[in-house]
Formats: C-alpha cells, sequence, structure tokens
C-alpha cells in the first residue's frame, strides 16, 4: 500500500474533488475528506481534514449489527446471511427486503407495531407505485433501516429487556451499541457530539480517521474480542454473499461489492458518507462529501480506492463504471459526467 | 440599496455559505456564489466569482418565454395568466399544471406527441401515486418543463415554421430565443458553452454578473423594445397572479412568491442556480451553489435578498421560513435545520 497524505487546503477546504460537467465544462463540483487506517491504526492515506467530527449515519449498521450477533440473538432466532446483511443494510423496501424483516419480526415474536423508524415510500420507484396501485401506504418495513431496527429488537427480546423505546439513546440496545461503537473507534462517546438519525436512533458523530480504523478492525478482528471478531466475520461474509439485501436494485451498494466481491465491503450513510472495508488488505476507509452529495461520495469512495491500489485487480471497464457517471436527459440523451476532477487533487 | 461586494477566498472558493446541522454541530455546508445588479449594468452587490460562466438551466424561462409573448403567438393562441406562467414554470405535474398544458397544445392543434420534453413521474408524490393508481405511466405533459415547451410550439406555428425538432439548437424557435438571451445578457452567445438540458432543449452558459443584468432588464423593460419591455412585464405579472402554475404545492418558488407577493420574482434552476427579479428595486438576481443543491440554494437566495434590504417589508417570522428550514426524521421529530452559517460569509 502506498502512503499518500494530503492536508487540507486554505480555509479548511477539503481537497477531494468530483465535477459534475455538461456541454463541456463543469456544472457543479463537491469537495471531500477521507482516510484510509490500518488495524493498528497506522493512517495508510489520508486526504483532508480527518479529525473534524462526522456523523456517520448509516454507514455504521455493521458495527450497530455486532450485538445482535455476538451476543447470540442472530443465532437464537434462526437468523442467516439475508437477515445479516439486511441488518446491515439502507435496503430499497422492494418485496424481498419487505418479506426478509417481516421474517424477523416474526421470529422475534413481533410485527411492524414494534418498530420505531417510522414509515416512508420505498426507495424503489417501482415499488411505491405498486403499494400505490393496491391502495395502501408504506409502513414502517418500507423504511430503509427497518432490517437493523428489526435487528434491534431482536437483541432487546434476547436481552431480555423492555422492547419499547429500543431507540432511545438511555436503552441498553443503544447504550450496548454505543459501547461497541466507543471500542472499535477507541472514542469516549460520552464527549461526542449525539444526534437524532431519520429512524430515530443516535448517530455519535466520529472524526473519519477513527471510523476508518474502526472498519479496519472489524474486517481484520484486530484487538477484538473473539466473539466480536467472529461476529464481525460473519456480518460482512452476510453482506458479500447477499449484497442485494444491503440496498437493492440499480444501487451503488449492491452494484459495487457485486461487481468486484468478495473484496470491498461498502456501506453508505446519509449526507456523503461512506465507510468500506479491504479484509484482502486490512484496511478500513471512511469518507465524507462536505455538502452531503451521495453521487459525489460514490465516486469519491472508489476513486480513492483505486489511487492507493485496493482495485489493482478489477478490470479497468468495471472501475470505470463507477467513477463516470453519465448524466442522461430526460430522452435518454448523454448531457453530462459526474467524475473525479482533472488532477483530481484540486490543490 | 447598500452596496456590498465580497471576492472569492483562495482558490477560488465561493463565499456564500449555508450548513446543515444535527445534534448541535454542522453536518454539511454548501457554498455558492451570487449577483444583485442593476439594469444599467451596475453591480450592487457581489458574493464570489461571479464572471464563470454557469448555466441557468430552468431559471431563465421567464426570458425564454418572451419570444412567445412579443411575438403575438400568445395572443392568437388566447393563452392567459396561467398559461404564461405555466410557460415560465417547472411544474410539479399536478392536474392543473397537466391540464393547463393540455389546453395550450389543443389551442395550437397539436397533442402531447409534439413535445420533446420527454416523459418522467410528477414530481408531486400524490400525483405520480394517483397515476400509478389509475395503472398510467407519465406522458411528457407531466415532465415539469411542458409548458415552456407547449410555449415554444405555440411559438414555431406563430411563426409559421415546422414544430417537429423545436429543442434542436439551429431550430428558429431556440434561435429567437438565444437572441433573446444574448440581448438581455448583453453576450454573444456564439462563443458561449452550451449544454443540453434536462428537457433536451439548449443551455448557454452565462456568468451570473450578466444573468442578474438580464433579470434586472427583465423587470424594468429598460433599454428594451416596446413588445419585448411589455411581453416581460407580463410574464412577471402572470407568474405574480398565478403562482402556483410557476411550480405548486409546496414548492419553494410558489410558496415565496405568494407570501412575498408582489415583490420578487423567483425562479429555480436544477444544479443549485436560482434567477429573481426585483421590480420595485429594478434588480435582477443570480446564484449557483456550487455543488449543485436546491435546499442550500433557496436559503442563500433569501438570505442575500434579506442582507440587502429587499425583504426589508416582509415580517421577519415570514423571512425566517425561509432561512431556518427544520429537519425532521421520519417520525416527524426535529432533528436539525438548513441555515445560513453562524456569520454568513465564511470569510
Amino acid at each position: 500500500m502506498p502512503h499518500d497524505s494530503e492536508a487540507t487546503g486554505p480555509d479548511g477546504i477539503n481537497p477531494l474533488t468530483v465535477e459534475v460537467t455538461r456541454g463541456g465544462i463543469v456544472e457543479s463540483r463537491h469537495r471531500g475528506a477521507a482516510a484510509i487506517v490500518d488495524a493498528r491504526g497506522h493512517i495508510q492515506a489520508a486526504w483532508g481534514d480527518i479529525q473534524r467530527p462526522v456523523f456517520p449515519r448509516s454507514a455504521i449498521k455493521a458495527i450497530q449489527a455486532l450485538p445482535l450477533v455476538e451476543t447470540g440473538a442472530a443465532d437464537a432466532f434462526g437468523f442467516g446471511a439475508r437477515e445479516l446483511a439486511i441488518a446491515c443494510a439502507s435496503h430499497n423496501g422492494e418485496a424481498l427486503h419487505v418479506e426478509t424483516v417481516t421474517g424477523m419480526l416474526t421470529a422475534v415474536g413481533l410485527d411492524e407495531s414494534a418498530l420505531e423508524c417510522g414509515g416512508h415510500w420505498p426507495y424503489s420507484e417501482a415499488d411505491a407505485h405498486a403499494l400505490a396501485v393496491q391502495g395502501r401506504a408504506p409502513d414502517q418495513r418500507h423504511n430503509n433501516c427497518s432490517g437493523k431496527h428489526a435487528g434491534m429488537l431482536a437483541l432487546a427480546r434476547h436481552l431480555g429487556v423492555e422492547t419499547k423505546g429500543y431507540t432511545d439513546q438511555r436503552h441498553p440496545v443503544q447504550q450496548r451499541v454505543m459501547g461497541t461503537m466507543e471500542m472499535l473507534t477507541g472514542l469516549d462517546l460520552g464527549r461526542a457530539a449525539v444526534g437524532i438519525d431519520g429512524c430515530s436512533v443516535p448517530t455519535w458523530a466520529i472524526p473519519l480517521e477513527n471510523l476508518a480504523f474502526a472498519f479496519a478492525r472489524l474486517c481484520t478482528g484486530e484487538d477484538l474480542p473473539d466473539d466480536r471478531a467472529e461476529a464481525a466475520r460473519r456480518l460482512i461474509a452476510a453482506c458479500f454473499r447477499e449484497p442485494f439485501m444491503v440496498a437493492g436494485t440499480d444501487r451503488f451498494c449492491t452494484d459495487f461489492m457485486t461487481a468486484t466481491a468478495p473484496r470491498v465491503f461498502v456501506k453508505t450513510g446519509a449526507e456523503g458518507v461512506f465507510c468500506a472495508a479491504v479484509p484482502e488488505y486490512g484496511l478500513g476507509v471512511a469518507l465524507k462529501c462536505d455538502d452531503g452529495a451521495g453521487r459525489a461520495a460514490e465516486v469519491m469512495l472508489v476513486n480513492i480506492l483505486r489511487t492507493v491500489g485496493v482495485l489493482d485487480d478489477v478490470p479497468d471497464e468495471t472501475v470505470r463504471r463507477f467513477i463516470e457517471i453519465g448524466i442522461e436527459n430526460r430522452r435518454g440523451t448523454a448531457v453530462g459526467t459526474i467524475r473525479p476532477a482533472h488532477g483530481w487533487l484540486a490543490f
């Protein structure tokens, strides 16, 4: 692995730059920062401010799911690869996703009403319209986070605690998740800013450096208790085996893991966050697009993985599919591209 | 009007800053540039790089609609305020929008198949689902630009030219629009970068300074031929009278013009562009959020209008509704805010 490190530019402007082109010129531009860290905590590559705390949002669902597995809850309720993968997912609300979550809730002896994530129309337009055609409104199982929530309910049941209020920061489930996050990141999160995520669970602000460290430990198990290391191994293996469950049709996480698997675990979070783990190299990756744009964060993630050599064995045309994103107009005419900026680092 | 001018910061970073907060910290951040110019071309206020060409996209629909009115085409086909307003619109595809466009096409002796904008599901989720429930797919009338396109077809008919191919840059309709843009902006667009818009018409890249100048002329008529000045007056009056036609339910342009009317004409464009005109002060405004985010461009626009005193007569609570945007999670809990950055100009 080459070493690479770029500080922020003047006034804290981050260097990773993705541009959106049209008519031969740059129409819009996104900035970001990222860290690649090994399981000993050594920074292997860094771009921009990796010490500012960022909310990881859904990018750390695989860490939030560790207690579900390491406590034996997942095995007690008979959860297999699909269930473990959807516990780590921001899914599209497609039929298989909803069916899997329904099965998890049934296994736990609960139903949709026990979820506290709130409902929203499926990300998948086809599935949203299919619901509408049936005269149905979405319920909480269609929420992209419902797999994580079903896993948290399973954990609550297995721990023998009240399921109601499991999204509250003081509830044993969230306290357990917090402790797990603290061990993996090496931080005292009692001192961290804490926000409420879109699905109502707490999200702690963590520097990219520590998030990347956490994902290096997740994929190597280094310095983790045996049960936790084994839980991490099983969760990543489940996502590699069932990438559809992690997101769905035409979604980056599913498509990228499918195209490169089993090589890089990737997980998106709201507001332009990505976390990734590369078991083969023992590396963790964390990235934030400053303005929160997912379209740019995806390109940044793949391009930093490419830059440091993680994708050297992946065919060029496969990599290009994820870093040169065509923009079409409403009639399918090619009108522009989303891509790493010319020169990539804009300083 | 106070004078105000801020250059770009180091490395061309634009100063207008909108932040997205969560859990008491800044989660994401947007930058932008803007110009406020009078009808003589004097810059009244400027922030950041206002000379870099940007694609105005849909923000200049009111200018694209000038030939429709000044040639007499609109009158020949009996278009009233609703039709003029929707010719300037990026609408939601709600029932009244589609009905109005259908009426325009019928008046012109054409139907939906003559449109060349392409179809997409209505921006309005309720209307998209209503279509799906009826087992229907969207057609080109549901495209947010269909009013502009119906107006362009009316112009082609009135000019006695072939309607087919009216979206092509070489077609008389687009050449006429180009000439109108050149007069209002004072630029030779033959030298400008030209892209293809989402709805297939050409979009010429124009510096914010010139876009703002164009909107000052649009709302004052200064130095314009009488027919063109009168067409501009009628179009802005139509949008002030029928703000719903310009966008629709829960949309910024409609809500802001309704809350402040008749004071500021505002029009959004894709990729974080806004143009505005303030007839009362004879000012034009043009703004671009660097990363293309509409959520930030709206806040930037209202805050620069506030900063220069244009909204002094608007109640504080009304202004605040447009510059302190609450973010709720899926269960309706307040979790964050979109707002001008602390200190606003980030340098």
